[in-house]
């Protein structure tokens, strides 16, 4: 069914650093991932999205009641994988508790993410919080949770979360911006589909913050719009946004936190032979080379 | 804002069987009841339901998007709240385990409710096993968890948790009767609620099955009308009941239940002393002098 299983493989890598029987983290890989496709079922009712993965989502083939329901479930079934894991009684409630902190958060952070589509006046800071909640903590979460099951040390395993954290939040600014500025192509969507839905990403908040009386005023003119070519709105928009340097700031940005994430990687006192996999994983999920 | 409490009055009187630091619950108790009650803003956006406790539904008086995720977070925090107990890792692993299987198993009883609505031929043991997921096994649980963290010992919790099914079972059933031939002022809801919607309950279910082949006629002429005066319609399913003497038939049935938690109650070797509050409370739900 598509799906790139980012959450699990980042559990398994970050267990991998500490441990090779990888056999014994599975269960907490399985409930990650169940979860985090618990979120995109509820999620895509919230946001009435049709599409997922290029197949209906399951509310639209279905019926929003499959998919509150089955959600419901898959929640619950996330539990189920974590009690099934078989390791020293404190590091389950140590993982346990942790995914329970966590699914609260990414609650938080959705109920942020539709506050904002009824606001004009989102800030920067504002927004990051949002990512940092709704996308971010989940893969510091996974990896955090591959190192307590694989008995890091607690400075290594926050080490690991909070490079999950800088990872997590250039991942979703790059996501940002490839729906604006990517490759059709490359990036697997239609590319504008942001800009259409009045999005409040990083580029527009960043561009209403940035911009002169008039640019305001014809961003707010295009926003407030009801009916529109797509294309044309698409391309106005952009337009705006690449004479603000707005792709250049939001790259900068990406770059700020892809750093940070790195520098702390290359700090963490394990061999450098068995970072590799994570390192080529997030060069992989930023499209980076080096 | 209304509910009795009843999932965390059964699981502090259960601990309270085998200890007094009933305290020590309160965590669990507190789990229970934001776990029921998150079933209950999950249901009414699946039933389309207005009016709980005399009062808005939460979708109907915020949206179902706030509904579908203020109940997620809810589920949540009665893992937090489990977690929260202070008590051996070995008790907190069985009564997490514990919880989460009953919850997957609230979400299945509720999903064949569902799809009850679409079916003219749920069969008795089929409604028995619906209830039993839906309701039942949460007091159970309810019970079961109170017993475990008094360390009770796995047959005493074992009883507690047969003795809450059949409770369960009886207080449904219980449900069902008075909702036909309840006196509406004790009941607190209009009565023939279920007759209006079609619901199918032990009594339409043990109707159906009982009917000759005229009043099976009526009943389905009745159940077909797209058009009716509610009054007319309950007047006259309820009429068709009495004739097939449903409602003795589900007294009797709603006695062998009673009988079978009482006895077990009584079974459990316990102080006679301190199954007072218990018995008083069961007496209570299902509205017995004895």
């Amino acid at each position: 069914m598509g799906g790139k299983r980012l959450r699990p493989v980042l559990l398994l890598m970050a267990y991998n650093l500490f441990s090779d029987e990888i056999e014994k983290a599975l269960p907490a890989a399985l409930a990650l991932e169940i979860f985090h496709n618990f979120t995109l079922l509820h999620d895509d009712i919230m946001d009435k999205a049709h599409m997922r993965r290029n197949k209906p989502t399951v509310h639209q083939k279905f019926s929003d009641n499959s998919a509150i329901l089955s959600g419901d479930a898959m929640a619950f079934l996330s539990y189920r994988y974590l009690m099934q894991l078989q390791c020293p009684s404190d590091q389950l409630f140590e993982v346990t508790q942790l995914f329970t902190e966590t699914a609260l958060k990414v609650c938080e952070g959705q109920q942020y993410d539709m506050d904002f589509e009824n606001r004009q006046d989102v800030t920067e800071e504002e927004y990051l919080k949002m990512i940092k909640l709704k996308t971010a903590v989940l893969l510091a979460c996974s990896l955090k949770s591959g190192a307590l099951l694989a008995s890091a040390s607690p400075e290594n395993a926050q080490l690991l979360y909070d490079y999950g954290i800088n990872l997590g939040l250039a991942f979703q600014l790059q996501d940002d911006f490839l729906d604006t500025f990517g490759n059709q192509e490359k990036f697997g969507k239609k590319i504008g589909g942001d800009i259409v839905a009045n999005k409040k990403t990083f580029l527009l908040i960043k561009a209403l913050q940035e911009a002169s009386e008039s640019q305001k005023k014809k961003l707010e003119e295009w926003l407030g719009k009801k009916e529109f070519i797509a294309g044309e709105k698409i391309e106005t928009i952009s337009g705006i946004f690449r004479n603000l340097n707005i792709p250049e700031i939001t790259e900068e940005k990406i770059d700020s936190y892809f750093i940070r994430a790195s520098k702390i990687l290359n700090d963490l006192p394990v061999e450098e032979s068995k970072k590799r996999a994570l390192k080529g994983l997030s060069n992989n999920m930023l499209k980076r080379n080096n």
